[in-house]
C-alpha cells in the first residue's frame, strides 16, 4: 500500500492513524502542499482532485480520507473502525463529519492562503477565522459527546473508531494559536488524552512524519 | 421519519433527494438558516451541532448529511445508493466528498456571512470566493467522471446513487450567480440532466419544498 501525503495534512493524519490501528504497513509518498505540488500535473494525474490523501492498494487510486477509511475498514474489517449497528455508526460518522465536513475545509491551507494571497488579510484575521470555525464545531461535538451517554474511553464506546480519527488531528490544529481556549471541551480532550496514549496515534503524528521540517 | 431542513440548503436537498429514491415518506420540519434558526436554544436541544439536516427515524436524532444518507442506506438498502464492491463504494463516497466536503462547506450561508460581516467583504468577492471553490472542485470532478470509465448514465453506472445526491444540490448552487461557467463540465451537466428526468430529484429541488420562498 502506498499514501500519498504530507505530514501537516490533518486528512493524511487521519489515514495514518487508521492504517496503523488496523496495523497496515504502507509505504510512503510526500506531496509538499507549501510548494502546491498537489497541484501539479504529476500529481493530478494521480488524483484529479488535487488533494492529499490518496492510496493506492493494488488498484485504482482511492481519495477523500473519509472514503479511503471506509474502505480499509470494509477491506480489513479487524478491529472495526465503526460500531455494528446503523444508528451507532451514523453518531460515528456524524462525528466525523463534524470535523471532516464544517471544520477542517474551511481552515485547510488554501482557504487560508486565499484569505490572505487574494484578499489581503494579514494574521490577525487569519487567527480570527481560524479559531471561529474550530470553535462552533467543538461546541456541537463536545455537547454530543458529554451528554447523549454514547461515549466511553473514546467517543463510542471504549474502542477508537472513526471519530476519534478525526478527532484528534482536529485537536493538533486547535493549538495552532495559544489563544484557542481548549478548557470548554473537557471532554474532547479526555478523549484526545486517552488516544495519544495508543501507538497507532503517536506514530501518525505529524512530526514523526519523514518529511516533517 | 421527520427531517428537520430548510428549502435552500444543499445538505438538506442532499437527504430529501436520498428519502424519495427509497421512496420513503417524511414530514418536514423547517428551520430558517437566515433568521439563524439553527442557533435557537430549541433546535440546538434537537442538533447540538447548530445545522441541518437532522432526522429522527423513532430513535435519536441523526445529523450530517452524508451520515445520515448512509444511516438510509444501511436501514433501506433497496435501492442501493452505494455500489456492492469496497473500490466502487470508495470512488463513491470520494465523490460525495468532494462536494460535501470540499466545496459546499466553504461556501457555506454562514461562512459567506462571516465574509461580509465580519470581515467586511462586499459582493463581488463574495462572487469570486464562491465561484472560486466550485471550480476548483468541479475540475477535480469532472476529470475523474469523464475519463475513469465508470460513470454511465450517473456518476457510478447506470443508477444514481451517492455521488449524484451530493451533485446535483452543488450544480444548483453553481447557478447562483450567472458568471459560473457551466460549460468546462459536460459530463457533470450530462449526469445533472439524467437526475433532474427522475421524480425523486424533482420533487426535491428547493423551490418546491413548502418552506420556499
Amino acid at each position: 500500500m502506498k499514501l500519498y501525503g504530507y505530514f501537516r495534512s490533518s486528512a493524511a493524519f487521519r489515514v495514518r492513524i487508521a492504517l496503523n490501528l488496523k496495523g497496515l504497513d504502507y509505504e510512503q509518498a510526500f506531496i509538499h502542499l507549501r510548494k502546491n505540488d498537489q497541484r501539479s500535473g504529476e500529481y493530478l494525474s494521480i488524483n484529479p482532485q488535487g488533494l492529499v490523501p490518496a492510496l493506492i492498494d493494488g488498484g485504482p487510486v482511492l481519495t477523500q480520507s473519509l472514503s479511503i477509511i471506509e474502505y480499509i475498514d470494509e477491506t480489513r474489517p479487524k478491529p472495526p473502525l465503526l460500531p455494528a449497528d446503523p444508528v451507532g455508526r451514523a453518531r460515528v460518522r456524524s462525528l466525523a463529519e463534524a470535523v471532516a465536513c464544517d471544520i477542517h475545509p474551511i481552515d485547510n491551507l488554501r482557504v487560508l492562503q486565499f484569505l490572505s494571497r487574494q484578499f489581503g488579510h494579514k494574521e490577525p484575521d487569519i487567527e480570527t477565522w481560524f479559531n471561529h470555525w474550530i470553535e462552533l464545531g467543538f461546541e456541537g461535538i463536545e455537547k454530543t459527546l458529554a451528554s447523549d451517554g454514547k461515549a466511553g474511553k473514546f467517543s463510542h464506546g471504549d474502542a477508537p473508531g472513526l471519530a476519534d480519527i478525526c478527532l484528534v488531528p482536529q485537536v493538533f490544529n486547535a493549538r495552532r494559536y495559544p489563544s484557542f481556549d481548549l478548557r470548554p471541551y473537557p471532554t474532547i480532550m479526555r478523549i484526545f488524552d486517552e488516544c495519544m496514549k495508543l501507538d497507532a496515534f503517536q506514530r501518525a503524528v505529524p512530526e514523526k512524519q519523514p518529511d516533517a521540517e
